[in-house]
């Protein structure tokens, strides 16, 4: 397959672009994460989300250790082909490392703190074995 | 009300932060963009998205030309604080510059090619006068 669709989007400075995983089922916005063309094209690949890790500076194939994969079920790019939104069916239900259904589990409160209003599903000492 | 919360943001290395704005009705995931703490402390205080504009280095009070505002019905941070998720209401139920309802528009197709899938409710030359 040609790697035209690659060439289009418009990596960053650092040869990266900014992922939403957003669970297909539910609508939830799971996480956020990055990819290099090397990741896009290996999701593209094993239809499962594969990121750039920036800490640990190497591909990332989400669910390695936890088995809560992403199975991609749609692939989009934004208007100025900066921005890619994968819609996943997230196995096991459990995207966080903390043990959580989505990353974005702290709300902001009326009082402006930040408070933590999602439940953790399975302690990360069960996951991370 | 104390700025503790926008102390808790991890800003990145220029002082932005990555904001996803979600339709709190439809689960849609209508855009991506960015904010520095004036932005956010902005957006807290209007209950309307303020970002920062990379490109014209300014603030940005989504919808200023347009009136396509998103009113901000929840604000979460995620588990590394360094990634904030909108969730609003979009008024004229347009978010992309194009007319679109969201900007993740384009659709990656079985034959890799990105395609435009969604239709253009209202023409751009309509919406900035």
């Amino acid at each position: 397959m040609s790697e035209a669709w690659l060439d289009e989007v418009r990596w960053d400075e650092h040869g990266l672009v900014p992922v939403i995983a957003q669970e297909a089922s539910s609508g939830d916005v799971l996480m956020f994460a990055w990819m290099n063309r090397e990741a896009l094209a290996r999701t593209a690949e094993l239809g499962e989300a594969v990121y750039w890790s920036r800490s640990r500076g190497k591909l990332w194939h989400k669910g390695e250790e936890s088995g809560h994969t992403q199975r991609v079920l749609d692939m989009r790019i934004d208007c100025d082909n900066d921005v890619v939104l994968l819609k996943v069916e997230q196995v096991g239900g459990i995207a966080c490392h903390t043990g959580r259904h989505s990353c974005f589990f702290q709300r902001r409160m009326a009082d402006g703190r930040w408070e933590a209003v999602e439940p953790v599903i399975k302690s990360p000492k069960d996951i991370y074995k």
